[in-house]
C-alpha cells in the first residue's frame, strides 16, 4: 500500500465530488449530529429504519452505516435486512457496535451483524474487545480500554472477518488484517460531545462508498477528517456546545491541502 | 386575494400574541430543531406520537403536523388517527411526505395520508412529483427537481384534494388550486443543515393555526418568515453547524415590519 | 438540615471527581441535550430502553432518570422494569412525568411509576398537581400553573411516596414532604429552548447518585447549577439558538465555588 497520506485530499475530493447517499440506521441521540455531519462535509444522509423499507433503500443508497446505539427488536431485523441487501446490491456497510459487551442483548446483536460481512466495523477498544471474546471493561458507550490493547482484537477480527477494524480513542488504530496504520489526529473534546463516534461512524461509510477497493485507506483518511475537524474547533470553542457548532463548521471547511497537511497516519 | 405582502407583519403577530400549540408527529431527526424553530418563533411545540393519545392530543391542540421522515407501523396508525381527529376538532394539519416516492411505503403512506384532507401539503419537487403521479427523481429527503417543473403537479394536487399545496426549493411556489404565490426568500446553506424543511412544516402549521380562512396567505407567510431568518442567519454564520444557530436565533428576532421589509412574495 | 448553600460545591466535586454513569430512559427530543448535558456537566450518559435491556443496564448503572416525553407501550414496560431495577439495586433513580395530565395515557403511565418509589419526582406545576389529583391546566410540556400553587401538593405528594419532590418553574421548590428549599437562579430564556427541563432531571439523577442520603439537598444544587449555568448563558446569547450553546458551555465552566457564590437557595 502506497503512503496513505497521499490519498488523503484525493478521497475527500471523491466525496464532494460525487456526494454519496448515506443509509443510516443510527440510533436516536445521534441521528441529528450525523445528518449533520454527514451533510457539512459533503455527502447525503438519509435515515430509514423501518422494516418494511430499510432492505429497499439499503438498494438505493451509495454506503450503509449500522449504529446498535438505542435497540429494539424491529429495528434488530431491519438493520440485519438492510446490511444483507447491501451486500447483495455490492454497496459497502459500515457497522458500529455501540456499547457491546454493556449487556447480553447488545453483545448478541452486534456478533448476529458482525456475521453479515460489514465492510467496516468501527468501534472503541471495550468494544472491539467485546465482540472478539477477549474482555473489554465498557459499561457505556465509552470505552474503559486504550486502543493499544485492542489492536491484537482488531487484528484478529478482521482477518476473521474479511473486513477492515477501527479501534478509535485518543490515537486510532485501522487495520485489514495484514496492514495497519495509526492515525493520531483528534483532541479531548470530541469526548464531550456525545455521539461524535457514531457520526464519524457514518463518515467513514461515506468516505469508503466513494473508494471502492480503498476499504482500509478510505477509513483512515475519515477518521483524519474527523480528527483534523476535531483539532481546528477545539481552538477556536469555549466549550462542549460550542465545540460542537465550531466542528460541524470544520466539517465543512476541511479541505483536501488542508487534510493533507493536518493529518497524522503512520503504518503500524 | 389582496397583496399578501401587506398582510405578514399580521401573521407573525398572530402567532406571538397568542401562541399556538402545535402537536407534531415528525421524525426523530426533525424532533429536536422543529420544537426549537417553534419555540423561538413564538410558538409551543408538543411532540406526541402514541396511539394511546396521538388522537386525543390532537383535539387539544391549535395545529397538527405530521411527517413521515422516519416511519413505523404504530407511528402511521397514530398519524392517521391524529389526522382524524384534528380534521374533527376543526383543527388545519400539515402533511410533509418526506422522500414519497423513493420507497413503495412512503409513497403508499403518503398518498393515505393525503386522502385525510389536510389543510396544507409541504414538500420538495421530487415529493410533489411523485405524489401526483407524475415522477419525481428523489432518492431521499432531497429534491433532485426544480420547483418549476413541480407546479402543474402542486396546482392538480391542490384542486383534487382542497388542500394548499407548498413546494419548497430555491424558489418556493404555494398554491390553492386557483390562486399561487411565489416566494424567493432563503439561503443556499438552508440545505446543509438536516431536517430544516420539517421544521419549516411546523411552522407552517403554526401560522395557519393563527389564520383561519387564510391557509394560502398562512403559508406564504410561513416561508417568507424561515427564508427571511436563514438570509439573516447566512450573513452571520461561518458554516453549518454555526449556521443553525443563528437560524434559531434569527427565528426569535424577525419582527413584523422586519419580515414585510425583507419578503419577496409575489403572485404566481 | 444545613444550610444547603455551603454543600453545593461539594455535591459538584464529587460528581466531577467520580462521574457517575447515568442511565436515561428519556424522550426523542431531549436524548440529545440530556446527553450533552450530562457530559458537559463531567457525568457520564446512557440511553438504553430496550425492554430486553433495560432492567439489566439499570443495576449497572450510578442512578436512572425516567421520562415520559414521548410515550409508547413497550417504553413504559421498559422504564417500569429498569425502575424496579434501579431500587433493587438500591440505586436513585428520577422520575419526570412530562405532561401529566394532559392525556389519560400519560397520567395513568406517571401514577403507575409514581408507585415504583422514585427517589425524585421533578416536573412542573401543572404536572405535580395533576399527579396529586388537585387539578392542573396543562394541555403540553409547558406548565399554566406557577410554582407557588403546587407547594401543598409536592409536600403531599412526597409523604405520601417517601420522595423528594421538585416543582420548578420561575422559582423553584423542592421538599422532602418535612424541610422544603427554593432556589431562585434561572432565566426566562430557559423556556425557549426544548427538552430544557428534561436534561434538569438528568442533572438531578447524576448529583443524587453522589450524594447518597442527601437527596432533598442534592437535588436542589442541581436545580441551583442548572439554574446559574442558565444566567451565565443568557448573558452572553443572542437568542435561544445561541443560549443552548452557551448552556452547554456554561454547563462544564460552572465550578463549586462559582456555583456556591451565584447560587440563591433558602429555606421554604
Amino acid at each position: 500500500m502506497a503512503n496513505p497520506q497521499t490519498h488523503l485530499a484525493r478521497h475527500l475530493a471523491e466525496l464532494r465530488r460525487q456526494p454519496p447517499l448515506v443509509h443510516a440506521i443510527t440510533n436516536y441521540v445521534a441521528m441529528d449530529l450525523s445528518a449533520n455531519a454527514l451533510l457539512a462535509a459533503g455527502a447525503v444522509p438519509a435515515m430509514v429504519h423501518a422494516e418494511a423499507e430499510a432492505a429497499e433503500f439499503a438498494g438505493i443508497a451509495d454506503a450503509l452505516v449500522v449504529n446498535i446505539g438505542t435497540l429494539s427488536p424491529p429495528w434488530v431485523r431491519a438493520m440485519a435486512a438492510a446490511a444483507e441487501a447491501a451486500v447483495a446490491a455490492g454497496r459497502p456497510w459500515v457497522l458500529d457496535p455501540v456499547a457491546a459487551g454493556a449487556t447480553a442483548y447488545r453483545s448478541t446483536t452486534a456478533l448476529r451483524l458482525l456475521a453479515l460481512a460489514p465492510t467496516v466495523l468501527r468501534g472503541n477498544a471495550s468494544e472491539i474487545l467485546a465482540l472478539a471474546g477477549t474482555g473489554g471493561a465498557g459499561r457505556g458507550p465509552d470505552s474503559a480500554d486504550p486502543v493499544d490493547e485492542a489492536e491484537t482484537a482488531a487484528r484478529t477480527l478482521a482477518a476473521a472477518h474479511g473486513c477492515v477494524v477501527a479501534v478509535t480513542g485518543a490515537r486510532d488504530f485501522v487495520t485489514d488484517g495484514r496492514a495497519a496504520l495509526r492515525i493520531a489526529n483528534g483532541h479531548p473534546m470530541m469526548t464531550k460531545v456525545t455521539a461524535l463516534g457514531c457520526a464519524l461512524s457514518a463518515l467513514v461509510a461515506a468516505f469508503v462508498a466513494r473508494a471502492p477497493g480503498e476499504a482500509l485507506a478510505a477509513t483512515a483518511a475519515a477518521l483524519a477528517f474527523v480528527g483534523v475537524a476535531g483539532e481546528r474547533a477545539a481552538a477556536t470553542s469555549a466549550g462542549p456546545g460550542s465545540f460542537r457548532v465550531a466542528f460541524l463548521d470544520a466539517l465543512a471547511a476541511v479541505d483536501g491541502p488542508g487534510l493533507a497537511a493536518a493529518a497524522r497516519i503512520s503504518p503500524a
